[in-house]
């Protein structure tokens, strides 16, 4: 046992006696309601870091305030790392399905349940108390260090994203370590360095000014339903390569040294098993790591014309609609995205069909090199807490606070933590365990060391 | 002024009280509460006729009874006309748009306002006051006629449907004229002379046993809606013709000789002032006439899969469905016409795909040759009573009752009436007028004379 093993077996019942404390708070920013109780809670953890020793301050946002805390000890010539979190959580419903009052945290078979147990209040906690703990051991830090923890990601983090530009002096640094990632069920530490983005948009086929009748009118009038099933499957190929002008441009390729270093766990037989998925639509001349992380989608999400209910009618609706969302990967630009959409639905739309195209928004993806110091440091450590080499990997997903951080401040983003998917965040019984939350608060201090 | 419409002046108080009455019973079919008031009407209808001096009865069936009256005075040697309407109306809601109660009929500006006025107790009444009136004066009947007033035509017509077969002897006839139809809004007269079919069905796509998460496994799983949009667009070439092997088996092709006994009075402006429609779907190298009478389709009348609210929900839904219905001409079979498509669907379903075809049942379709003697004598009839030559025409949508008279009785079927698209049947404020009434009483009395 090392001396931070030695120390949290120590202090353990402090730290926890902290950490149930912060899960008390009922921090849910989806609903106004909890308003109070968001900023007592975001209050605690200025107390906590305060009293840990760092400056500390809340930044107001047009949303729920950020808790900033800092210790620039280690000087102008050292690098600086900043750690996100946050301490807003998801709403709890249905509350029938807890065993345990989710706001009352509690211990059964070494795992704690409470909302936010896992996400994200038990993997930002353990970077913040291993931090408290260097500081309360004397020990110097070799960066700078900084840290922001958020209470609005939970709905969309829109008061993050406002005041980010104007953050960007004050949040500067090399290196972004997020503390809200999961890591391998087989105990092996993940180091997520990078996600794909999302571009999202609406498809709208009328064919006519009302709901017809598929019998008066059935022969004669051109169905949109038919239109639009036309129109989307000139999408793709039969490769299942997207056939629109301009939407791979700027899709950079990644070394396949690049990706030697990555690991991608998921076979076709996980996908069977998990999600009865019999076959696969990726690209047929892709590797499913590729198809997953590092070539961009389109997906129709939703697809809607005409009646949906019991039975049958006889209608031939006046319109079609499609939700589309797009994944995005290295250096595509979700306007450009959108505008090669855009103009591919209205160049290939059915005669006849008024066609209506709208924008819903989208976010960039991000990636981060191997090469920063921070890498080597939380490889180092995480493999001496794990046992076990460490695990490169992408997200096939978006992290639009990320992305966001990834841009306007320019620094390479690091996503860690020990999260599971079997963590149940989001939903009733969220859990998170001591063994766990051991390895965070190990993995964190000792990466210090190895700076 | 001829005799019969002297008549008609001379009675049409009488007339026009009775035809009042019948319209008070609110004979709702689809609503049990009803019940008694449907069974009031139809005894009211039975000893209207009774009174006039038919042999009558009420048949009874596993729904409401069929009202049958029959004078055979004709002969074993004479032919036989069955005359058939429905004594049973729509539901009235919304009752507030109603400018006048539905069940107290009202005149205004020459127009009879109440349910049932135009559909079908105005259609079936004068045909029945016509009858009456001839054995009124005395004039023998130069055919056996037989007359059947269902009170489920609104409600599927479920009671004479199972009836029928056993009712082969009863209501064996030459002729089955159906008074329930419309004619031109020019003042012209139509006889239909047949209907297409219907044969519906639902195709269902799974490509996972749960939603998924478009980001997490976007680029692996194949999603259904693709799928979808890849399986039905196979349906059609690029002609509009349908490519499923079997289907247009059986389509008798219409000889030119018939299609110029035939009058289509749809063009492409009226579609486009009516509907909006600015293309058409039909098969490019058929006319509308062909398209909508002679040619069976496919639609897609309702397709769904994946989310449909507001905004974006980035998923990948486990399903995606499409609810179909064809319209079939002669002499296709609506069984054969499923497992055709079935078939198509199930080759052609994307591979991985758990694909679920339902069949929702079909009726076929019939047409009515010219050659009958009622067919010369109703157009002699009406052209003397509209100073205007009769429209052949066949219907683009479906009549199952009809379909089924043609098929069990093996009978011609001919479509008369007076109603017009304007007359807001099933909608507030449904009407007729005396004078359209008047037309169908000369039409059906001279008819007789004709024969």
């Amino acid at each position: 046992m090392d001396e931070y093993q030695n120390w949290f077996q120590n202090h353990w019942k402090t730290i926890k006696s902290k950490y149930f404390e912060f899960l008390r708070y009922p921090s849910i920013s989806a609903d106004k309601s909890y308003k109070n109780d968001v900023l007592n809670c975001a209050n605690f953890l200025k107390k906590i870091l305060h009293d840990g020793g760092m400056t500390v301050s809340l930044i107001e946002t047009k949303g729920n305030p950020i808790v900033y805390a800092e210790d620039l000890s280690a000087g102008k010539d050292a690098k600086t790392v900043l750690i996100y979190g946050h301490y807003d959580v998801q709403p709890v419903d249905p509350l029938i399905l807890w065993e345990t009052p989710p706001f009352e945290p509690h211990e059964r078979n070494g795992k704690i349940y409470a909302r936010g147990a896992s996400d994200n209040k038990g993997q930002i906690f353990y970077a913040i108390s291993a931090i408290l703990a260097r500081i309360a051991m004397g020990k110097k830090f070799p960066v700078n260090v900084k840290i922001c923890i958020e209470g609005e990601e939970e709905s969309h983090s829109y008061g993050l994203s406002e005041k980010l530009p104007s953050l960007k002096e004050q949040f500067k640094a090399d290196s972004l370590i997020i503390c809200d990632f999961d890591s391998g069920s087989d105990g092996s530490f993940y180091l997520t360095l990078g996600a794909r983005g999302c571009m999202a948009l609406e498809v709208c086929l009328t064919g006519s000014d009302k709901d017809l009748h598929s019998g008066q009118l059935g022969g004669l009038a051109y169905n949109p339903n038919r239109a639009m099933v036309e129109l989307l499957t000139k999408l793709w190929d039969e490769n299942g390569t997207i056939q629109v002008d301009g939407f791979y441009d700027n899709v950079v390729p990644i070394s396949a040294k690049e990706i030697q270093t990555l690991s991608f766990d998921t076979t076709k037989e996980d996908l069977q098993r998990d999600f009865a998925i019999n076959e696969l639509g990726n690209e047929k001349d892709r590797s499913l790591m590729e198809s997953n992380w590092l070539r961009p989608t389109v997906e129709i999400n939703g697809l809607y014309g005409g009646y949906s209910g019991e039975g049958t009618k006889t209608v031939i609706p006046a319109k079609c609609r499609a939700k589309i969302t797009c994944r995005l990967v290295l250096d595509q630009d979700p306007m450009h995205v959108y505008q090669s959409l855009e103009t591919f639905f209205k160049k290939n739309a059915p005669q006849g069909m008024l066609i209506d195209v709208k924008n819903h928004g989208g976010v960039g993806g991000y990636r981060s090199s191997l090469g920063g110091p921070f890498v080597a440091a939380l490889e180092r450590a995480a493999k001496e807490v794990t046992k076990k080499p460490i695990k490169y990997v992408l997200s096939g997903a978006s992290i639009p606070v990320a992305a966001e951080f990834a841009k306007i401040l320019d620094v390479d983003v690091l996503g860690i933590g020990y999260g599971l998917a079997t963590d149940e965040i989001h939903a009733p019984n969220e859990h998170f365990d001591q063994a766990r939350f051991e390895k965070g608060f190990l993995t964190v201090i000792k990466m210090f060391d190895y700076l």
